[in-house]
């Protein structure tokens, strides 16, 4: 696992969104990391960060899954063009579509693991396929279909 | 507009919800209507709620479309049932999948609309189609695969 997060290299003016800007003192400053060949984030939901009791909020499941599904993109395109992610130009992606299946409730009060792989890598737009597990579990499948911006 | 929104008919012990639980001190407390035969919420996202410059985050309207989805459910099931949200039993519905397009970038400092509408009706499960406008402008699209908790 590197040191630096996929967000640590994102350009200071497009790091304060508030899933992933590490900018941004009212974000969540979610952290992604190569694992082997796939991308890996984990995070602790706050006990406010409720459903019904018991479970995390799935909005902020989608969240999770927007911001790990963009950082997992670009690190996906940097490898393609056998880059480093501190290599220029920047490349920065955003989402054009969310999709999240909640297939069972996730567990508050545990850390959470994203686990993305690309499902497709093509020109301006990579498709990421995330799982979300709790306690060995996977809870949620989701897929970002994330487009690079053409100036960052 | 009734004065009462959807989920200020929620019973005490699922009102916590980060998007949308009254007795959730840091959540989003959103508030959902009918207006005619469709749902509409209104948010006005914080500064904070930011993605690139000037656009709101995604995670945060995927919030906004899972919440507002599954309180629209909720009034949609009971209307189907010719009861008012105040009679018993109590409808509470978590969602199942959610699903968003982002058609243009949402713009970040203004009211977003959200407006609503049942797409199927059946038994457990309501399926509710969710445009968020901004400035007139129709910025997102998304689904929401709501089904009622057996036991509230």
């Amino acid at each position: 696992m590197s040191l630096k997060a996929f967000q640590d290299y994102y350009p200071d003016h497009v790091s304060h969104c508030y899933g992933c800007g590490r900018l941004n003192e009212h974000g969540l400053r979610i952290k992604s990391y190569w694992e082997g060949d796939e991308t890996v984030c984990r995070f602790e939901p706050k006990p406010y960060h409720i459903a019904v009791p018991g479970s995390v909020y799935g909005g902020l499941i989608a969240s999770l899954i927007d911001c790990h599904g963009t950082g997992s993109a670009a690190a996906y395109a940097y490898r393609t063009e056998g880059r480093e992610m501190d290599s220029e130009p920047s490349l920065r992606f955003v989402t054009a579509s969310l999709r999240v299946d909640y297939l069972r409730p996730t567990p508050l009060g545990v850390v959470l693991e994203l686990r993305a792989q690309a499902k497709e890598i093509k020109d301006r737009k990579v498709v990421v396929g995330i799982r979300v597990i709790a306690e060995g579990e996977v809870c949620c499948q989701g897929e970002v279909v994330a487009v690079r911006l053409r100036e960052v």
